[in-house]
C-alpha cells in the first residue's frame, strides 16, 4: 500500500541559465535544482520530481506542473515557502497542493498551452533579453494567422520535429493557434493535447518565412503533407518560448 | 559659433547591476556604459550624455531620455544600432533623433512618469525576480488610492525626500497618482514635473503601510503637512520602480 502523499507542484523559472529541464550528468538543469532543494525541504528524503514533460534549454515556464510523492509529512505552504527559500531566484514555486495518487504531471496532462514571444522593430530590448526573438522586419499578421489556422486538428507533424525526436510517432493535436499582437510584441499562443521535440520552435522558425513572405501561408498545408523536417523553416530561438499552462 | 549636432536618445535599462545612473569613480554606472559606447561609436570623440535625471541603483526604464553633442557627422540609426551592438545586454537605446542645440535632457523636461511594481501573493516570481517587490499581505486599493489623490498638486515634498537630497527646494508638482491593476500586479504611476531623491520609493513604503491598514489613508495629508522625513514609511526597495517615460 501506497503511504506516500502524491503532490502536484506549479513552477516559474527562466530558463536562460539551465540545461533544460531534464537531470543530465554534469549539467545544470532545472529537475535537479528542484530535487535538491526538494531533500532539503523534506528533511533528507530522496523524491524524483516529474514535469508534465522537457522543456528545452534557455526555454521558460510560467506554469509548469511537476509531481512527486513523499513520505514526509508536509503543508502544501511548508512545501511552497520551502522551495521558494531554497530554489535559485530564477526558479520559483507558484503553488504546492496534495492530489489523489492517480496523479502524474507528464501522464495525466490534457493539454498545454505555449506561448512565443517576437518583438518587432529596429532596437533590441534590455528589460526583455533573453526573453523575446527580436524581429528587424515587417511581418504580413494575416499571412502568418493563415498559416497557423493549418496547423488547428490532428496532423501528422513529422515536418516540425527535430530529427533527435524520440516519441513513437508525430501525430499530435493542435486545438488552437493564434497571433496576438501585445504592445510593440506578437504573441504566438499554441495550445495542444501534445508537443512533439521543438515542434512549437520550428513552427516559429517556419512562421516568421511566412510573416517576411518569403513562403506563401499555404506553406503549412504542403508542409503537414511533406513529412520531412528538410523543408520546413530554422528552429527558431528559445529565449522566446514560454510554457504557459498545463490543464489536467 | 556650435558646430556639433546634439543628439537625443531614448534608453531603456535594467538597473539591477548598475550603482545608478551617475558616473562615480569606481563604480559601474549606466552613464558610464553608454559614455564608453558612444566613444567608439563616434570613433573616438569625447562627449559627455546628460540623462533627465539620475536614476537610483537598481531603478530599471523603459523609456529614459538622454542628450549629447558630437562633431562627427552620424545617421541617427547608426547612433542607435551602434550603442545596441556595443552596450551590454541589460542597456539598450530605443531611438535616437537629432534635435534643436536648445535641447537638453533634464532641463527642457516638462514631466516623468514612474511607475512602481507591487506583486501580490504568497509565492515569489521567478521571471519578475528584481523587477517588482512581492508583498505577501492583502492590500486596500481603495484606501491607496485615497491616500495617493492628497498628492496631487504643487506641495512641499520634504517628507518624502531622501536626508541626502541635494534639491534646492522640495516644492514639486504631481500630476496624476492612479493606482492600476494589471494581473497579480498592482502599478502605481506617478506622473509629475520633478521627483526629489528617492520621492517615489518613500511614498511607496508609506503606501504600502496604508494598504496593510497600519496608517489611514488621511495620513498622506498629514505627511505633506508635517515635512518631516521621519514621520513618512520606509524607503521601497528599487527593485520594483521603472522610470516609464520623460515629455518634453
Amino acid at each position: 500500500m501506497e503511504t506516500r502523499q502524491t503532490w502536484r507542484i506549479t513552477l516559474e523559472y527562466d530558463g536562460g541559465a539551465y540545461s533544460g529541464w531534464q537531470r543530465q550528468p554534469g549539467e545544470s538543469t532545472i529537475q535537479l535544482a528542484v530535487e535538491e532543494a526538494l531533500w532539503s525541504v523534506l528533511g533528507g528524503e530522496q523524491t524524483g520530481v516529474q514535469a508534465s514533460g522537457r522543456t528545452d534549454r534557455g526555454v521558460h515556464a510560467l506554469g509548469q506542473v511537476a509531481s512527486f510523492r513523499a513520505h514526509a509529512p508536509r503543508r502544501a505552504s511548508s512545501i511552497r515557502d520551502g522551495l521558494n527559500a531554497r530554489m535559485p531566484s530564477d526558479i520559483a514555486c507558484l503553488e504546492a497542493r496534495e492530489v489523489p495518487p492517480a496523479f502524474h504531471a507528464q501522464r495525466s496532462a490534457r493539454g498545454k498551452l505555449y506561448r512565443y514571444v517576437l518583438r518587432l522593430g529596429p532596437a533590441r530590448s534590455a528589460l526583455r533579453r533573453g526573453r523575446c526573438w527580436q524581429i528587424r522586419y515587417g511581418l504580413d499578421l494575416q499571412a502568418m494567422q493563415q498559416a497557423l489556422d493549418s496547423l488547428v486538428g490532428v496532423h501528422d507533424f513529422t515536418s516540425f520535429r527535430a530529427t533527435g525526436c524520440s516519441a513513437r510517432d508525430a501525430v499530435r493535436e493542435i486545438v488552437s493557434a493564434r497571433i496576438r499582437p501585445v504592445d510593440d510584441e506578437i504573441w504566438v499562443e499554441i495550445y495542444g493535447r501534445g508537443f512533439l521535440r521543438h515542434m512549437v520552435r520550428i513552427i516559429i522558425g517556419s512562421l516568421v518565412d511566412v510573416g517576411r513572405g518569403h513562403r506563401p501561408a499555404t506553406w503549412f498545408d504542403a508542409l503537414i503533407e511533406a513529412r520531412d523536417r528538410t523543408q520546413a523553416g530554422r528552429t527558431a530561438l528559445p529565449d522566446g518560448l514560454f510554457l504557459v499552462r498545463v490543464d489536467y
